[in-house]
């Protein structure tokens, strides 16, 4: 088994905001995070797909492929979107690292399977001093 | 002369659209940066100070209040805001990084030279493959 | 499960040198590391939290409660120390990269526990070419 | 059990081309990576050892002693070399990223081992967008 | 005046040698930079363009366009190829990072003056240890 | 006219501490950087060099031999070391970023002149967010 990891970003605007809760509690448990008018980040996302080696080949799945599915299925509608409000596979979701890494997998893990790997983990980095990784399982 | 910089950072959200324009012609340029939702990014702003060495220091300016002033003037400002509509002093502005820029060196031009620097340049990126450099001027 | 990261650094002194050896063979072992003098580095440590996900929150932890963890416990002790004179939790340590990254460890255990996460892995960085990850267990 | 982990470089060149294939499916297949006049990369080794905390030292391994191996046994033999045509142990293959980091594996297996270290994983870095890491194993 | 900065990217191979003299002489000066098999580097350019900041944009040039113009004239005919060999505006030269660098400004100076701004930079990284400027002039 | 940059590193110990003050007022003014044990940084100097063209090696100098003269200059004597008590040319100085970048200036000069190059700037970073430039001067 080898793992290979493509890389990707998307520049995009969000807030973290329970709208169950008072302003008040929002703020205790958000912080700056839950400014109404949004803030943002550079994003960037590591997907590491596991495999075996392919003899004719030397790759485990094709990179260009792996590129091409993240950008079709992730980037594309993440890049300079509103993570509230744009994007159909976060629609009723919190967009808090976590949550976006977690729809990622879940965005990638069927074509993943199609190009030949296995997703082995998304790695969702909000900025530079934190991020999320997810492996999938419950 | 010596030439000390401090790097701050702030994630802000922001747009880029000309009211006076058709949104067709917002689209054409300015393309996915007018995202009527809004899009952000994780901002280092790079503040150069120009200066005699004090002897009994060895500093040119004070890092520690250098700091604080940037943090009071811009960073506490912008930080987790939208650049169109939370920052007094980009009221009115297209925030963009050139004048995004130029409003920082606005901001800081007067509390550098209290504290006995000259202001030689503000660098701003806005990702990792593009930044704005503003020295002063016309 | 979810694992999420924060990064935070301090800037430490130290040196590497067995009490119980001759200057010749710490010098064989240890090298310039071993410098009576001491030396130091801009050490970088990330701290792995794994937990499910919060529904209300969509959060694992709360970052900024595990950074002020991180900041209590470790950064407030270490930052601009001497490891091998000035830290409680190091005396009579040998401050390796190994044995420090270990002590972080064990400094979080609990208060990350107290935080609803489980700690998964500190990863302590002591240049650009050379890191530890301690993962707990015996 | 702590793991250690050393970084390295070389820079090198190479191609992607199956001789048994046409020209139109490695290309197809490769792209510009065919080009048959080749391209290069700066690449980056991360070699990370597993192994128990020697009590007299506060090390896993000695990173000297480590780098001093991955040096003679790696980069001496692949920096400003061309990867399908000067290196004893990458005769016959493609040197994709993936068959790169497991030839890099088999011959550091036997070396770390001496040192007294279990060799865990070799990370190969061909650019800031792309690597593999191989964990030995079928 | 307004200085922006874009960074692009390939990836090439080269080899430094100078056909007028001999192998032993090449070797002294060029040392592994003569390997006649090539070895090759994953660069980046970083092109620097002042102008006036243009009232109803916000911008100085139009980075969207000026990206197109450094690859349509640079990146598209450098990105995986032979810097010796493969590339018509450096036929002839000898591919060291101050030549490159110097063709690039060469071929960058009229389309950025189309594009309404003055070339101010062209900055090319080899290596993370290496760079060259140039800013034009004789 | 091109400009050339070689960065190289070393790891060093330090305070900072000016004798004629009271404790009290050397807290005030330096910090945490007065901890009279010390603390330390991965320093980065970057040396850039400024010359012309050779034609017959397409170089401004010969990057080997300037690496080779900052190592024997400046980052032999200054890797593992503190920076107060162990370096001949920082005898009796206050080794802040600003006063090791002059110094290192003042070491550079000369041998820089001697390979066929002027001595353009030395840029020390001390940390991620800070770093001194010196172009020489009064």
């Amino acid at each position: 088994m080898v793992y290979i990891t493509r890389k990707e970003h998307f520049n995009a605007a969000h807030k973290l905001f329970n709208p169950s809760w008072t302003e008040e509690k929002n703020q205790n448990v958000f912080g700056k995070c839950a400014n109404p008018n949004w803030h943002g980040h550079n994003y960037y996302v590591y997907v590491t797909v596991k495999g075996e080696l392919q003899k004719e080949t030397g790759y485990t799945v094709n990179l260009k492929e792996l590129s091409s599915i993240i950008r079709e299925k992730i980037t594309d509608k993440l890049d300079h979107k509103n993570l509230n409000l744009d994007v159909d596979f976060l629609e009723g979701l919190m967009p808090t690292t976590e949550v976006v890494a977690i729809a990622i997998w879940d965005q990638l893990l069927e074509p993943v399977s199609k190009l030949g790997g296995i997703l082995h983990c998304v790695k969702l980095c909000e900025t530079d001093n934190n991020y999320v990784e997810y492996f999938g399982g419950k």
